[in-house]
């Protein structure tokens, strides 16, 4: 029985996970759920997995939660303590980090430094603090399976295969909702347009960056960290089918690709069930149905996004956690109506050109950059509303 | 340095396998060579490459080659006789077998007999003693690396996973020359629209068998003994652009596949340098370049020797030793232009209607099916021929 936390439980990678929970009630048992502001729903999670820790972001969705009737005593504190508390439980084996955002960053590394598993469906973590996180997992000898397809994929494909054994990563992208769209074009679409992703269903704020090609560019730099690869090993495809998920190249020049249907539970049962591998009830992949599948380079000047993330790469030390923070108020704005989407790129671009990457050795340190990009961000994204 | 001995140097595989030796001079070493009857070029290999023993198929062929100047003192017995002195010389440890039909038998067992690893790529060995080649092999420790360029994709795509793992094997077929063409369209093509395939260059053999589906017949049969599956786990899905090589499923809906551009050294060079893997010259496999990989089911009404090969396996025992001789009369006839296109399947099923299935333990009672199915489908293209 592997006992697992999972960070997250609401948004629909953490509904994922207990589906695959569900599906192998004889070998998962659920220890530690947190989630963010949906009371309702994480009351019903509850009362189903009788997790014996249990929270959420804050205290006024605890006091909701409180009122569906869940008993206080399986409470943790609101909040990044919270998950702290849930991710470094003495009973989980393994912890899903699924929650949005920057927030799960101290958790993960409680869960490292407590010896657990983690099963990282957060790009960010690895985006904001890749080389302490990698570190701190080396040190523990603990392990970090991907959930992201994409990452999930590449750790398949590369099964156990050495460095030297491996020349390139090629990350698949859908291309989004606006594949195929110029520049130009693109300056007219709304955050409407944008929440129609063509083959993924998942959350508003990955969705748009999805829709810039910035969700690929986080993706390069998570690469980068987890698999011990350079930004010159890493490209990236547009394959709108989204049937392979990525591939790696070896030495010889052999391709090593996964293939699957587009659904979450595979990469989390293969996080949650791994070096095993168990069945799945899901249908299997069937390619002569599939018909065709397509490939294409990124068109980088429609969506520069991507660019930037590998410009923050290359400078490493704190450019990433920029590039991050800049992102997330970029996308915020953006879906809130008040810029345009051509926009984000440049409210994260304007952000990166005022800022001198440093080393980040602590997480103090990545938390003051990130703080800073926010800040300044926020002053861009104002000053490009009142452009518009 | 590893020492290689090559069957068939002559031919397409064994020409690509010199390639890779020059490729790789560091560290491969030719130690014997074994040619049909172009004793030309065999002399000029024997020159360049120096091997400690040489043979061709037959008496009048080494005449030849002394002619060329060749010294007798490297020479073996000619005939299968030298191709087993070849593949057992005491300094070799790796033999490529890539002599074309069955003529390699007796020297591949003799080669894993004498504990050495064998790079296969020639279907008829295991299609007609598979049971007594894999037992041998597996009684003496030896690996048996396919060169073919669908089990190679198999055997890197499983990289060491075991069979609890593996639910499904998916090779991939080119669907050769006359893909998408109804039965009917069929019975007016001749010898020399069969041999224009679209993706691989072959030996004129083997370009008929893919034309026919045959050689995806044989690949399904060869595919069983190499890694143990049963006919039900054996797909077949037709990909014009052979860039996907082959794949496999694995236990939860996952699918592996390997891909690469489609030149025989890369297979080659993998069961050289295994379990290392090699740089080569080669520029690598460019997907966004390649643009679009289709997939689709074959259509075995137009193509029934597919099926025919199921049927041979499903029965085991000597089934496939008829399937695979009356095949090659049938090519025979049918590159002779003695018969057409649509009757290769027709000789190929009256033959094996005729025979009643028996255990096959030893290469006489092999040797003894074949020949009693090369007579009985000689004697049934005859009669088709007189029939057109």
């Amino acid at each position: 029985m592997k006992r697992i936390a999972i960070l997250g439980s609401t948004g629909s990678v953490g509904q994922s996970a207990l589906a695959v929970v569900d599906a192998h009630a004889d070998r998962l048992q659920v220890v530690g759920l947190a989630a963010g502001e949906n009371a309702d729903l994480f009351a019903a999670q509850i009362a189903r997995y009788r997790p014996r820790v249990a929270t959420m972001a804050s205290g006024s969705a605890l006091d909701r939660l409180e009122q569906s009737g869940i008993p206080k005593a399986t409470f943790g504190a609101p909040g990044r303590d919270g998950l702290v508390e849930v991710a470094s439980h003495p009973d989980a084996d393994l912890v899903l980090c699924a929650s949005s955002g920057t927030d799960g960053l101290e958790a993960v590394l409680a869960a490292i430094e407590h010896g657990k598993a983690v099963a990282l469906a957060n790009k960010e973590v690895l985006v904001m603090a890749g080389g302490i996180v990698t570190e701190a997992a080396r040190r523990r000898g603990v392990a970090i399976l991907p959930v992201d397809s994409e990452h999930n994929a590449i750790h398949q494909c590369l099964h156990g295969r050495t460095g030297s054994e491996l020349k390139r990563l090629v990350l698949t992208a859908s291309g989004g909702p606006f594949r195929g769209r110029s520049a130009s074009e693109l300056t007219k679409v709304t955050a409407e347009d944008a929440l129609k992703h063509p083959t993924w269903r998942m959350g508003r704020k990955i969705t748009i960056d999805s829709a810039t090609l910035m969700n690929k560019g986080l993706e390069v730099i998570e690469a980068h960290w987890l698999f011990g690869v350079r930004a010159d090993q890493i490209d990236v495809v547009i394959h709108p089918q989204s049937v392979v998920h990525s591939m790696v190249e070896l030495t010889d020049g052999s391709v090593i690709a996964q293939l699957g249907v587009t659904d979450m539970r595979l990469p989390i049962q293969y996080a949650f069930s791994y070096p095993e591998r168990w069945p799945t009830p899901m249908p299997p992949l069937d390619l002569a149905r599939a018909g065709r599948l397509e490939f294409d380079v990124p068109d980088t000047n429609a969506f520069p996004c991507l660019l930037l993330a590998y410009r923050a790469l290359e400078a490493e030390r704190s450019l990433p956690v920029v590039l991050n923070a800049a992102n997330e108020i970029a996308v915020a704005r953006f879906l809130d109506g008040r810029i345009g989407f051509g926009s984000i790129p440049r409210v994260i671009e304007l952000t990166m050109d005022a800022h001198r990457p440093a080393p980040v050795a602590t997480l103090a340190e990545v938390r003051a950059v990130d703080g800073w990009a926010r800040e300044y961000s926020q002053d861009v994204a104002r000053g490009v509303e009142l452009n518009v």
